[in-house]
């Protein structure tokens, strides 16, 4: 085994190795830059149509990722290694892996991974797709195809590879912090570069003047507009860097506001966009010299193969061979191939037996059994024209049934006559041969993939064909012959890869039906059920034996289950004096960072292990799990480092930041809102029944309500909001009753999450969102469509689910009428209306999907109670017994022939006792005054119908001897009236006429 | 021969070949620097105690060298790769030499040279010694032996290499331009930075908004001295390096002037002062970590040698080999070596032959003919105590006697009673055996190497030895014997090294009468006399050759000579298009920067050659031109550049930037002294008789007189100040007779120098001097001792050159009382009076020295016409021949008797005819009327004595018949009045008194 490299021979290595692979060697910017992206040799040059090819270092400068020096792998400044491939080579990913080993690593004793990670600069107007490579759970490179830059949509495409030289040296010398990589033979990173980090972070943290680098902002860019206005590029270039740098002290001193960032990311991406075009212009005026060196390389043509014949019904192979698919656009793609690869079938008349469509993130299959080898013939019958014009008096053929007969390929004596909706017509009996099932399949599976759709797709060669990643390879079997077709810039073949870094690389199928065995014998799951269950069984048994209770997240296995082709299980642990940080922090960091399943004991509290699920088999476990365990070890250290922070100061010191915040700019910052928010608690707190003392601390809660979300470790992690509040509201001296009522306030977070508890938790809860909903529709931002970016959804149901599950009858009306009240902008009725019905739909959505009430039975009562969605659920409820009694259907007729028969009355008649004229309506009178009489709770079904009952024979008797519609107008008009009261007495209750079988 | 190599595996290279050499290998820093020097990773790794070697690349901005990227090698940004080894390795220039032969450069092919250089950046607080290093002609490294850093004397020092890559990569791939320079296989150097050179240059030199950049400083300076109080190094320095390139800017945009630049300088230097002391104390509290690995490597200890005896005289070697001496250095140390070493050698008492000091950059060689191999012995007599206290009175020896026996090694029997000084004394003889050569020049030789002084001297190693240069080996033979010492951490061997990269490369002497054989034997001429001849003889035959008159500058002879240790002329050739620029600017080009010699053709006019002397033999000499040509073409075409922006403003368009441009603070700038010139053209001008055609050329020339110091070529070369100037006007459209005159203000330059021919020419020369010396002593700044910063001896000197070349008598007296009327600043009589005593100080040395006048009759004249120094030079003249006549010595007696009976008069005797008693009296009465009545011209010698003449005989008589001194006071007051008043005849002439033979 070789010597381990030190670090500035990792640089020296990658230099070589990028070099010999044809890249230009770069220097590193002589300005601050936050990444290697920035440097012009990537900025400028992935633009307009050269091709371009360097590698260089890049000191990538992040203020506020700075630890003092403290964190083992956060950094104020790290080293990156940049490289950009334009085009793309059509082998990105192995160059990139092949520099790997070049430095030493092999990959056979790691977990190597390209996890899902896309790109987006909005400063930069820039975006693209990619990945984060894993080694063993660091994240040690970014891996992006760039789509667009200042703007433009990019043509070509660039691979951007970045690595993290830091990363990668302390996983090469297996050291546990920066300080100690080995960067010569005699010095180490800390040696060289700790000073300047404790410095640097403390400047940017603490020292940086404010007021000064707010002026050298402003200059930077009167500067660089100046340089724009007389077409310089780089030296307005130059000064972006500078606007972007000041930025970002500024940002990590706390002192850009949310507000200030979005103007300032608007001005520096307009200034970014206009030196785009400057510099594509600048280039295209030099007509592109570098177009013309190289020619743009063409798709491989491979001999095409000799078809064997296919005779029988074989198996069907279609695999679409991927760079690493994003779990999500995994599971997407299955669910589209499952529905439209049997739909295609049919369309194709092919006969087939089973589709199966599996997959793993780098591949796709459908395998289709018994698939026929030819379409059956068919005739086809084809009208021509009415019989009438198709031939003479003499009974001989016309031009236009010879034109017809020519047109189908028949002799003239072959069109037939025949009647066709009452017409005589003349047909043409067409014979229509079975094509083969290759020809076929071999026009449709281009369209096949081209169908596929993806929340975002990308290209990335001159194809420019757009897929959730690239395909790098595409099998197609019919037993054992290759359906022809090219595709992407790539032609189907009988090729499929194995698992990454496993030998072979490549298997040629001599048959479909060997496929999912030469994946099987590399350990490749291709079944992603079958993938499920082994990564649980493995994980559930890892738990006990760390001596955990067996407890999976199944999010958190779904998501698992599609990121690895061949999962293995690894045990690792922590330090256990991690655990003293709160437990959500650290479950969030291992799930939500590194996709780790976190191990509990029975008592429900965390124990210093998790568990990861590497790509492979079983070799070099150890290396995996430490590799592992450093990463979340440094992840603690760093959620630790935050949280001392933020212990500094009192989460009441936060308030003045929190003015900063923007909640919507119509609607001021997060601090109004909660100011808004305490002032709602007074008037709302008579519907809750608080005590004086609940009171008091809800009070307190909304004076704190949002604090926690300019605090570092929110920031960080925005999924703790309300669990750091609660914890720092602990730690600040706050009664735990305010802590709590913080926390609280956000559930429930997610559907399943719990509810909260204590009467200030429930009335913050509500509070928050009336005051959330009533102003965004008064702003005018009413959800639409997929479109839901304040989760006015979340929000809604949130609010009908504490309401019910709190079981607090109250009225929506009234409370968004008060919350209405105290908004910084006027709520018309019209929005207070759309923002109610917004309401009653999810109202309606959880009633039906989570109570499980028949949809009838729910518009019933919402009808008459949807404002109070306690009300409603309770008396859907009820009313669910009352329509599955066996009686039912005596039951509801009875009040429905009450309503059936007025309810196209426009008029509302009275009541004129003297005038009844038969003793059945008297009897019935007397029933109503009995019902009108009954003591009822507001809303109540049963009541309703306690009511009720009694007067069901007495309706029938009346109707069974009564005319209701009499001649005598007076008469039916009293008669009427009668009906409309007893139809009345569902006021408030429901519409039973919304019921089934009214 | 391999493959020639890209620009970047240049770098590779480079980073590999430091990184074998034990060099950290380090990164570009993410700021504007001007060089290498200035990243932390030298500017602040240099200080303390602590051992550092590294190595990087770094894209250095220095914005005055934009040139829009047409220069072939000036850019706005270039690269360095910069070596800093500290402490110094012992052999950093082989270290480095072998640098360049792993690029491919094979050095006998080239002529690669170490060229003094000195560094001092007085924005850091910085200076050290070094060379620039040549590659034909060519400056490709820097190399200096840090001193002092931020304002700390350095121990260690540090050795600094900073490759000019651009330039190498030139060498090595033989191209003209760096647009050519091939950076990757498939990319030049143009391709990815020529359009940046372009854009920064016009972003320096016409576009940075200079209010902005102004108000970027202070904002920098401000953050620096914010993160300074905060103890932040790094963070400070950052900023300190941003007011760095922001003050470049503002001066490359013309915005600084040299008051402000004196003021920012001073500000930077004492941040970046405050920042070295910070750093220091960071490290020393951390206790300077480094230390402690690695010990201070000792002097390496040979093993002494066994000493061969000396028996007879012998030719004595003593050679101290250096690393290549500034061409003054080894001049002086020639110099004192041969005043030294006899002297030294004397005082050994060690008889010996021929002395001779001879030497070559590189080394300094002592040569003694038959050094005697001892002392002689000697017998000396000490004086004891009187010989009453040594015996007593019995004749027996006192304690005192016995005593001084001891201490002199006698029984006290030896002693002796001698009479000394007229008293009786008790004596020793004590006889002193001589001692070898060998010993006594072991103990002397280091303080003979010590005691050699140097204008400026550095030290290098552990040792503290200061020397002009390291000394890096010791020679010293007697005979076949090693005189053993040790200095400098080296030991005194039998070892001499050849010229560079020849073989072998060093010699082993078995006698120091092999010494100037084996250096002969690789061409090296030891002594600088053979070395001038032949060098002369060389380039004398090019010129020839080249179609030229063989005319020498024997200045630069002399400084050729003293820069080659085997000296080969090599002609070159230059585009003959750049004979259009003004000749004085491609000869001071080639003379000053190159060391080249220009060819003349008969005419006068350049020839498009020129002729530099390598150190090495004449193997390709076609490369070693070549290389040379091209440098010579880059300067040109860089002279060209200023030349062409030069003319985008007329002269007169310059002067508000003279403004800027501080002549000394109390007497304001260069404009305000051209325009005090201006007003003293009018009233000096009735004394130098200018027509009123020849007063407007003066007073506009006067108008323009100081414009040409703010373009850029006299910026670049002061020394074509006037020269510019001229032309300029010229091109301004100014008359003929004011571009002469600007230029001919400045004459005379130098010794030897030509005059001012024209009136106005005269006229501004004359009124410049004399405003500057009137306004620098009426501001206190006289010159003292060998400070002379205004260089006013030459400004003096220059005045009384004109004033006698040009045969002017005028009045310095009332010259500087003119200048002195228009100072801003009153002028003390005493200080004018102190002005014009050092004019006469300048005369009197110009009179003796450049006229050869003797003394004494220069301070005869000087007495009575220094303030008129065309009279005084006149009245010299015309003395020198009358003291020469053969009946001089009959002349002077009589004019003496005259005034030697007066001069201690002191009254004033007024002559009364009538008191006259004797007729010898009254005859000289008469005599004297006669003389007095004579016509003379003022100040004339040859009148004053066609005056006196006659009077001889009658003085004669009068002396040998009257007593003067006569009893009668009367009488005698008469004759001595008579008497005064023939002495005061050569008033105004000359005082004789002063002469020889008075």
């Amino acid at each position: 085994m070789e010597r381990t490299l030190t670090f500035q021979e990792i640089i020296l290595k990658l230099q070589e190795y990028w070099s010999n692979k044809g890249c230009l060697i770069w220097q590193p910017y002589n300005q601050q830059v936050g990444a290697g992206t920035m440097n012009p040799a990537t900025y400028l040059r992935v633009l307009g149509p050269e091709p371009w090819n360097v590698a260089y270092v890049e000191p990538s400068v992040r203020p506020d990722d700075g630890r003092y020096g403290e964190n083992p792998n956060r950094l104020n400044q790290h080293y990156q290694f940049q490289v950009i491939l334009k085009p793309d080579p059509g082998n990105p990913q192995e160059l990139y892996l092949e520099s790997l080993m070049a430095l030493g690593i092999n990959p056979r004793e790691h977990d190597i991974r390209f996890v899902e990670d896309n790109w987006e600069s909005p400063a930069l107007g820039a975006w693209g797709l990619g990945w984060e490579v894993w080694l063993d759970g660091q994240e040690i490179t970014q891996f992006t195809y760039f789509q667009q830059a200042g703007g433009f949509v990019l043509d070509p495409v660039s691979v951007e590879i970045t690595y993290g030289l830091e990363r990668i040296a302390m996983a090469l010398q297996r050291v546990r912090h920066f300080r100690d990589i080995q960067w010569s033979p005699s010095r180490t990173y800390g040696d060289v570069n700790l000073q300047g980090e404790y410095e640097h972070s403390k400047y940017s943290f603490e020292v940086a003047n404010v007021e000064r680098l707010w002026q050298l902002y402003n200059l930077y860019e009167a500067e660089a507009n100046a340089a724009l206005d007389q077409g310089l590029v780089l030296p307005a270039h130059d000064y972006v860097l500078k606007c972007s740098h000041t930025f970002n002290v500024l940002d990590t001193r706390g002192a850009v506001g949310v507000t200030e960032r979005q103007a300032l990311f608007g001005r520096m991406r307009d200034l970014a966009r206009r030196i785009a075009v400057a510099y594509v212009e600048q280039r295209e005026r030099l007509g592109f010299p570098w177009l013309k060196e190289e020619g743009t390389p063409q798709t491989e043509s491979a001999s095409p193969e000799v078809q064997g014949m296919v005779n029988q019904p074989d198996l069907f192979l279609l695999e679409i061979g991927t760079e690493e698919l994003p779990a999500a656009d995994l599971q997407s793609a299955l669910e589209q191939l499952r529905e439209k690869v049997p739909a295609l079938l049919d369309e194709l008349r092919l006969s087939h037996g089973e589709v199966k469509v599996m997959g793993t993130p780098r591949r796709l299959a459908v395998l289709v059994e018994n698939l026929s080898p030819a379409q059956p013939d068919r005739t086809t019958v084809v009208k021509g024209p009415p019989a009438a014009r198709a031939f003479d008096a003499q009974g001989q053929p016309t031009k236009a049934a010879e034109g017809f007969a020519r047109s189908r390929g028949l002799d003239v004596s072959a069109l037939k006559v025949q009647e066709i909706d009452g017409g005589q017509y003349v047909v043409a009996e067409v014979f229509e041969k079975g094509r083969s099932a290759v020809d076929v399949l071999s026009e449709a599976l281009p369209d096949l993939i081209a169908s596929l759709r993806f929340d975002k797709a990308m290209r990335w060669n001159a194809s420019q064909v757009a897929f959730s990643r690239p395909i790098r390879w595409l099998a197609a079997l019919l037993g054992n012959t290759v359906i022809p077709f090219e595709y992407a810039g790539l032609r189907a073949d009988r090729v499929t890869r194995g698992l990454r870094f496993y030998q072979p690389e490549t298997f040629t199928l001599n048959t479909s039906a060997e496929y999912q065995n030469v994946l099987r014998s590399q350990g490749i799951l291709l079944d992603p059920a079958e993938r499920r269950a082994s990564i649980a069984e493995q994980v559930q048994r890892l738990m006990t034996q760390a001596g955990g209770v067996p407890k999976l997240d199944e999010s958190l296995l779904d998501e698992v289950t599609q990121l690895v082709e061949a999962p293995t299980a690894v045990l690792g642990t922590f330090d256990p004096a991690h655990l003293k940080l709160p437990a959500e922090v650290l479950i969030s960091v291992m799930k939500k960072h590194q996709r780790y399943f976190p191990v509990y004991a029975s008592t429900g509290e965390l124990l210093p292990y998790f568990i990861t699920v590497r790509n492979g088999d079983n070799q070099y476990l150890d290396v995996v799990a430490d590799g592992n365990a450093q990463v979340i070890g440094a992840r603690f250290a760093d959620a630790s480092f935050f949280i001392q922070e933020d212990l500094k100061h009192t989460l009441e010191e936060r308030l003045p930041r929190l003015g900063t915040l923007t909640f919507q700019y119509k609607l001021g910052s997060m601090l109004d809102k909660s100011r808004r928010v305490e002032a709602l608690v007074d008037k709302l707190a008579p519907f809750f029944g608080l005590s004086q003392s609940d009171l008091a601390t809800a009070r307190r809660a909304a004076y704190l309500l949002k604090a926690d979300l300019v605090t570092h470790m929110v920031i960080e992690m925005t999924s703790l909001q309300g669990i750091m509040g609660r914890y720092y509201a602990e730690h600040s001296g706050e009664p735990k009753g305010v802590a709590d009522a913080i926390f609280e306030h956000y559930l429930p977070r997610f559907a399943g999450d719990s509810l909260p508890e204590t009467l200030p938790g429930i009335l913050l809860s509500v509070a928050d969102r009336l005051d959330t909903l009533s102003g965004l529709f008064a702003a005018g931002l009413a959800p639409s469509g997929t479109k839901d970016p304040f989760a006015q959804r979340r929000a809604a149901l949130g609010l009908v689910q504490v309401l019910i599950g709190r079981q607090i009858p109250f009225d929506l009306r009234q409370g968004l009428a008060l919350a209405a009240q105290g908004l910084p902008i006027e709520a018309s009725e019209e929005s207070q209306n759309a923002c109610l019905e917004f309401i009653y739909g999810r109202l309606r959505t959880h009633l039906m999907d989570d109570y499980g009430f028949r949809y009838d039975v729910v518009d019933a009562v919402m009808a008459e109670q949807a404002h109070n969605p306690f009300g409603a659920y309770r008396a859907a409820q009820a009313l669910t017994a009352w329509v599955q009694r066996a009686d039912w259907n005596t039951i509801l007729p009875a009040y429905a022939r009450c309503v059936r028969i007025t309810r196209d009355q426009k008029e509302q008649f009275a009541v004129q006792p003297e005038r009844f004229v038969e003793v059945e309506e008297q009897a019935l009178y007397a029933a109503l005054l009995q019902a009108e009489a009954a003591p009822r709770q507001p809303g109540s079904v049963d009541d309703f119908f306690a009511a009720f009952l009694p007067m069901i024979p007495v309706i029938n008797r009346f109707f069974d001897t009564v005319l209701v519609m009499a001649e005598d107008a007076g008469v039916r008009a009293n008669r009427l009236g009668l009906l409309q009261r007893i139809a009345a007495l569902t006021r408030g209750v429901a519409d039973f006429s919304k019921l089934e079988g009214f």
